[in-house]
C-alpha cells in the first residue's frame, strides 16, 4: 500500500520533526504538539477561527506572560529575603521585559521555530520573537503544569540565560534605549516641552515625545531629565522596544 | 505548675484560636501558620527587621498579587476560548482591580484578622483590605503550592464572590468613581486642560488631574472625555481607589 505509507510519511514528518526539535530546546517531549504550533504561530500568519478571534499566539502569549510574572515573584521572593517589595517589583520589571524576552528566544532559538507571514509587515517587529517565548511558557503549563512550567523557567532560563548581578545593578536609562532604537528604526522623534517648568509657579514641566508625529509619551515632572526619562519608558512599552 | 501552664495557655491561645478561624474562613488548616500571620500585619503595624524591610505583608501582597493574575488568566483562557488576548486582559484587570479585592476581602472577613497601627494613619485606607487579601494568597501559595491555591480561588473566590455576567457587562466609568472617592474623602481635584486640542492643528488635548494640588494623572488623546477617563484610570491606580 504505498499510498497509505506516503500519507503516513506526509503527515507524521514534519509532526515529528517538531517534535525532535522542540525536545532539544525544551528537555522534554511536548505532550499536546498543537499547543506549542500554536505558541509559534504570529497573528500574520494566523487564520481567523471565529468573529474576532484568530488561531495566533497572542492568547497564550497571554497566559505565558502572567506565568512568568509569578515564577519570577516566587524566585526573587526567595531570593532576597530583605528586600523589600519596591525592589522585587523593579527586579522583575527588569527581568522579564520585553528586551529580555527577545534576547531569551533568540538564545533558545525559537526564532527558528516562528510562524509568520513577511507581506503583512514591512521590517518584521522584533517583539516578534518575545511574545513567541512568553506564548511557549503558556503552552508548557497548559500542557504540563504549573511546576512543570516553573521548573523550566528556572533551569533552563533564569538559571543559564539571566545575569542577576546584572540585573540588579542595571539602571535602564530608557531615553538612550529609545533614542538609540529610533535612530536604528530611522524614525523621526521629538521630546518636546509642553509646559516649562522654570516660568510657572509650581515648577512642573510637561514633556511629550512623538515618533513620526505620533504622541508616544507624556508625562511631568519637577525635573526635566526625569520627565524625559518618564515619555522615554512609555515609549518603550508603547512600542514594545 | 501553674506557671507552666499559663505560659502555655498564654503562648498557644491565640494561635489555636488564629488556626480554626483560619480554617473556617479557608476551608483548610494552614500549615505554616506565620505566613498567615504575616499575611495579616499591615505595614503600620511592623516592625523594622533589617535595614530597609519590615515584617509587613507587602512583600506577600507582590506574590499573590502576581498568584492571583496568573490564576485569573488560566480561568479566563479556558472560559473564554473564543475571545481574544484583548478581551481577556480587560475581564482580567476588572476581576482582579483594588475594589474587587478590597470587597472580596471583607466577605471573607479578612478585615477581622488585619494587624495595624490606627495612629499611623488618619483614616484606614480601604485598600488595607485588599492588601491583605492579596498577601493571604501569597501565604497560602507559599504553604501549599500554586494548584492548592488555585483552587482556592477557583472555589472560594470566583465561583462565589464574582459575578462574571456583572464583569462582563459593566465598563468601568473611571471619571464617575474618582469624584465619589474625592467627595466621600473630601479632597480637592481639578480636571486641567493645559493644551485646548481644539486650537492646534494635530487636535490633541493634554489633561491632567490634581489631588490638593497634586498631580495625579496626565494624558493626551484627541477626544477630551477619553483623555479625563484617561487621567482619572491613573489617578485611581495611583491613589489605590
Amino acid at each position: 500500500m504505498p499510498s497509505f505509507s506516503k500519507q503516513i510519511r506526509v503527515y507524521f514528518s514534519p509532526e515529528k520533526k517538531l517534535h525532535d526539535s522542540l525536545r532539544n530546546i525544551l528537555g522534554f517531549y511536548p505532550g499536546n504538539i498543537s499547543l506549542y504550533k500554536l505558541a509559534f504561530r504570529h497573528s500574520s500568519a494566523a487564520q481567523q477561527i471565529k468573529k474576532g478571534v484568530k488561531d495566533s499566539n497572542e492568547r497564550l502569549e497571554f497566559l505565558g506572560d502572567s506565568v512568568i510574572g509569578t515564577v519570577v515573584a516566587d524566585y526573587l521572593f526567595k531570593k532576597f529575603p530583605y528586600k523589600d517589595e519596591g525592589f522585587l517589583t523593579k527586579m522583575r520589571s527588569k527581568m522579564v521585559s520585553r528586551a529580555k524576552h527577545n534576547q531569551i528566544a533568540v538564545k533558545l532559538g525559537l526564532n527558528n521555530f516562528i510562524e509568520a507571514n513577511n507581506d503583512r509587515f514591512g521590517t518584521k517587529p522584533s517583539s516578534i520573537n518575545g511574545d513567541a517565548y512568553e506564548a511557549l511558557i503558556g503552552a508548557i503549563y497548559l500542557d504540563k503544569g504549573y511546576k512543570f512550567a516553573q521548573k523550566f523557567i528556572l533551569t533552563r532560563i533564569i538559571n543559564v540565560h539571566i545575569d542577576m548581578d546584572e540585573v540588579e545593578t542595571k539602571e535602564v536609562d530608557f531615553k538612550s534605549k529609545f533614542i538609540e532604537w529610533a535612530q536604528k528604526e530611522r524614525k523621526e522623534f521629538k521630546f518636546e516641552t509642553l509646559v516649562d517648568g522654570t516660568t510657572v509657579p509650581d515648577k512642573q514641566f510637561v514633556l511629550q515625545l512623538t515618533v513620526d508625529n505620533e504622541v508616544v509619551g507624556t508625562a511631568q515632572h519637577i525635573s526635566k531629565k526625569r520627565a524625559e526619562q518618564m515619555i522615554a519608558e512609555q515609549a518603550c512599552a508603547l512600542l514594545e522596544i
